[in-house]
């Protein structure tokens, strides 16, 4: 029993730090995107996709989140942006902290979107607010169709869905449509995305919201509404 | 600091419980497996071949996890073994508790392998012993081959494997020779296995080492070494 009041304390610091986030990203006038998946959906590819798209036409930043190496940090800094890497050394979810502390080492000047890559693991991180604006799930085609089923609380908290390695889906039994059904089920108000890193379908849509949402955002930041419905 | 203090409460009560797991399986003579992976990465497929493989030769007994749905437990009863579900209700792994309830709801007469499918996720699981003999990692070849270096602890902590998926390959930039050579660089007593459900390919390999693994076990219990080393 104690040990589930102390899960509750743990949730509700992290909540007290990720509202401080939320606020202060909302007076810099950032967007902050948490990305979450499964290990190996693809989160890191879309990044340096979505990041070569963008180049010109948005300031981004990036916060690595890894169990281990800094791999995907490495990845990132090719594409001249802003990227912290935060190695959780066995921790399986950023926490809200963790993302203050990477911010604090973050030139900040001029940023507008700030996409935050999370740890590869389709459970903990649902219940770890990090003061993003929303979060953006990742399944790619090759893990199953059930998925949604099966991991609902990170589709429940989900804004968007990206089905992903699309270009897969004609060597697999399972079926992308499906996969959007179910998670739709889930969660009706998932806007869709589908993507491939390999022939780039879907990126160019994909970075057409991302643009068009982060100008909203900008823009819209005096209205007294939640900023996690800012879209 | 107090959480600390839990957590590793916690993880002291889960081993004491899966210490009397492993004694328990050891007199009962079962080879017991929990495998582990990601999402998707394919534990159900393989379990589902292995099982029409090891018909007649081998009684084999099916332990479920998952964050929810009873969707692995409807597939694996197909094939006529004795099956339990654990729903973890959002939690992120299974502990020796859960394994022990669910021994004790299963027919156990003349079974000889008691495979455990653990929640899909390649971090949490990795320090929670169940009381079984060895852990098989799968990851499939859609991950990336970068997936044992940013996830070491469980490849450090697994006897066994199974590169997935190997039929994909052809159409992926990333390497399963890469991603073998990751893994032994993290462990290098790994058994590594490639299959495909698909192609079936190296499926009857696996199910030889199953075979032979589990008759070397349940003739060699008396021996005085760790139940963890009887490979």
């Amino acid at each position: 029993m104690s040990v589930i009041t102390i899960e509750r304390k743990v949730l509700e610091k992290n909540d007290e730090v990720a509202r401080q986030n939320r606020e202060f990203f909302r007076r810099q006038r950032i967007l902050v995107l948490n990305i979450v998946s499964s290990p190996g959906a693809g989160k890191t590819s879309i990044l340096e996709c979505a990041l070569e798209e963008l180049a010109g036409s948005l300031k981004v930043g990036v916060i690595e989140g890894d169990v281990q190496t800094d791999l995907d940090a490495r990845r990132v800094e090719r594409y001249q942006v802003p990227v912290v890497q935060i190695v959780t050394n066995g921790g399986c979810h950023l926490e809200a902290k963790l993302v203050q502390d990477a911010v604090g080492r973050m030139d900040l000047e001029g940023l507008e979107l700030l996409i935050i890559e999370n740890v590869g693991n389709l459970v903990c991180p649902a219940n770890f607010d990090l003061g993003e604006a929303m979060k953006i799930v990742v399944v790619s085609t090759t893990e199953g169709d059930d998925k949604p089923l099966k991991y609902p609380e990170m589709f429940r908290r989900a804004s968007v869905l990206i089905i992903n390695k699309i270009d897969l889906a004609p060597y697999l039994s399972s079926d992308p449509a499906a996969l959007r059904r179910n998670a739709l089920r889930i969660n009706p108000g998932l806007r869709v995305f589908e993507t491939s890193c390999t022939t780039r379908a879907g990126i160019a849509e994909l970075c057409t919201w991302l643009n068009s949402v982060t100008g909203y955002y900008c823009t819209n930041l005096n209205l007294p509404t939640s900023t996690s419905e800012s879209d």
